[in-house]
């Protein structure tokens, strides 16, 4: 059994990453899915961060089912990632898809994520365990929920007590959506973990129309927070355009959930 | 293609059983899962009617897996809750397994629900729009959104344009909930018709410590109502014990997405 | 638990049709998805005959998942495949969508089917088993090995001993295949059942090309028979026209599985 | 697309390992889950060598889904296997989790395996394909033939050719058999690449008495071979002790589908 990662009575954790604290309220980490340029990422920064978001989501290290696809800006993406994190007090949360990359990651940025293909990559997620930064570890496609907490297990054996769980989606059979959106398993996993869960409905549908219903749904249901892909111009991504929201659509999300910063 | 249930433009229908208005607002129907005596279905049509719901399930022909289980008290459970429903003036949901069940509900229900394991029953849905009562169509463990609108086509065919879809759980990989509440796929079913769409969280999860939380998610969401099973003491119920709340736990939840009517 | 459906010990149940013994070799059954017309059926009866098959299917009453299709040629049908298969003296397997169809066929068929989306349809199972005919159960897509052999036992309390279930695909996430065909289950129901067990891998992969692999895998493997989609010309089939195999790669099939008959 | 995957006309590739021609007639692979220790994997490969078997599976780094489980020996799991395999003259097969496992398994093993778990981690595929071994690419539980395809292409397109897909179950919803086993979606992948495209039972369904019946319907389908697990007390393995099976019950195995050599 995960001994750690097992809720007993009701503790919960609360992952502190800059001034964010995720586990207490609802906590809305956006950004795009890959970093492209400084343009791009210091126009989403502003606008995220104007509309109430605390952390600076961005890909520099793409895992693409294609190898022909954008593979992301590798390094110098971090690099781009952490002056916008920097310039605008916001820390960054950034994919890792294998160890050599953590030690630029771990000088760089608030958090590294473990992605959904990563999730059983018990390699990586020690590794990543071990730079002491908090981990956000997303669920795999056809994770069940005791897999997701061993996977979690294994980071916090490493000593890293700040570890977040994602729902993103499970493998459904009706393209309708891209992924099936698991809202009752994240509920269901935070009675199983002290850990705070979140979900990307982003990637779990891959449609724009239905991101800030979910995230609404989310916030409603108890849930931590959300992670949502925010472009400035979603046509124009490098990397999953359909299911990107614009600023302005973002702005009005957090008014729905009421997380909108006073004027 | 499914002409006559596909959205065109903005257009949404309202599907009026009794003073309820389907389709405005978000609408709670509430009971138990079987019809099992008078002082159960007495007790129960009190207790949510008092907490704002404003339709009766119970289930009088219970399509149970296993032939053993309890079947349901058939003629008699119709009868029975067309008492208590006359009684309290709060129309009665009841399903249909097979079209010679039909007359008798015609005469004593308010709405006739399809279950998800008749969702391709086309007899059935055809002569149960034929009655000219509502139609409740709950979406089957394995179907698409797609196949849902061809279903309730047949009805719609037989000019009756009162039907309400329900998602109840797709059949999902991890035993942890019953099946896999599929609000996303919900929600994209609202975008692709005019019929209203509502949620049964009991069914999709089996597990009463989620439903509340899911029926307000669904209500943040923008869905148009669930249905909820109620039992007066769920500990005793005779079907599907585990997915039942009781009346102060339907309460609450009512309370909680603003639905309980002023004292 | 389902007393009836399950092994105990070595023993096998042999469901005699006619002169055709299914639950000893292997079995096939071959026939058009949709009974179209009497040449159709004349050719595909000589033709499948002449192959080896000791079975002819096919579809009168079609459950089309759109009302818009063709929904088969209802009562005519059956008096259609009813004189092919008494003039050549091979008996008819039929779908029943509903209990008013079941004495038509348990006139002029010798074995009644259950299709996968009526395999909870539990008043028809019911009905066809108090015919006294053999009954054809299908596997649904949604359903556990368990939940087969409950619907089974359904049929079985009525005193119908003669049930044979059929794998013909669960849902499954890539439309590579239309479904997902579940050999390994199928293997492990026998271990389950005295029943015999056959597969349709016609609806289950709905793809020509796979049709003849699948029934050698499936006799290899040690099931009991296969029912198989074949129309004289599948390019004018009126239904499933790209899973249907045409009679000349029928009579390689059955070489190929050793069941053409001797010169 | 995935250009260099994908088949054109008819051609097929034929992967050499040692003496082993994957792609050729039907290759059988087999060993235990886990390397435990020496006597171990001696009498495996004794057995294996004698029954038929061309290549010897062996795990010395375990992906478990727990980390309380048995990890494997690791290098010293690797020189074990190595030693084996070199006084046998059969090449060993074992699976690399990261980059840095990969130089010692240049020296020591046949071909390097890709684990389900790291189908998409591409990081470790293009590093495993410059090492310039043979790979065994295996498919991931929720990954689409096209993902498979893609995930070969990332080995491809680093200029090694040398690439087998392994079909070993999708994640299914009936706990019967531990993964769905996708016998068609394997047909259906051979003919959509030219790779060779084996199976592997053991991982698949869990299940000993699966076994025989599936490698013999894959090899009845036209498949190019399979992986199965042996070990010589099932009862003791310290991993996955469910599926395996013994050296008698592979020896029979093999005459079952014609492999055993002649006496």
């Amino acid at each position: 059994m995960y001994e750690l990662a097992r809720r007993k009575g009701d503790e919960t954790t609360v992952v502190e990453v800059g001034d964010a604290r995720i586990g207490e309220g609802f906590t809305v980490i956006a950004g795009p899915c890959a970093i492209e340029d400084e343009l791009q990422m210091e126009t989403v920064a502003r606008g995220v961060l104007a509309a109430g978001a605390v952390l600076l989501r961005g890909g520099a290290y793409k895992p693409r089912t294609s190898p022909y696809s954008f593979q992301g800006l590798g390094d110098r993406g971090v690099e781009l990632i952490a002056a916008v994190s920097r310039r605008h007090a916001i820390p960054a949360v950034v994919e890792a898809l294998s160890t050599d990359q953590l030690p630029l990651l771990a000088q760089n940025v608030g958090m590294i994520q473990i992605g959904a293909r990563s999730m059983q990559n018990f390699v990586l997620i020690a590794a990543a365990a071990r730079t002491g930064l908090p981990i956000l570890l997303k669920r795999g496609p056809a994770a069940t929920l005791d897999e997701v907490l061993y996977a979690a297990e294994y980071a916090l054996l490493e000593g890293n007590p700040n570890v977040v769980l994602c729902e993103r989606g499970v493998r459904g059979f009706d393209d309708q959506t891209r992924n099936l959106f698991d809202l009752a398993g994240a509920l269901r996993l935070k009675e199983l973990t002290h850990l705070p869960v979140i979900v990307d409905p982003s990637h779990a549908t891959g449609r724009r129309s239905l991101i800030a219903p979910l995230v609404a749904a989310s916030a409603a249901a108890g849930l931590d927070g959300a992670m949502i892909e925010v472009h400035p111009e979603p046509a124009r991504s490098r990397s999953d355009a359909e299911q990107a929201i614009d600023l302005n659509d973002f702005a009005q999300l957090m008014a729905r959930i009421g997380l909108a910063p006073p004027l």
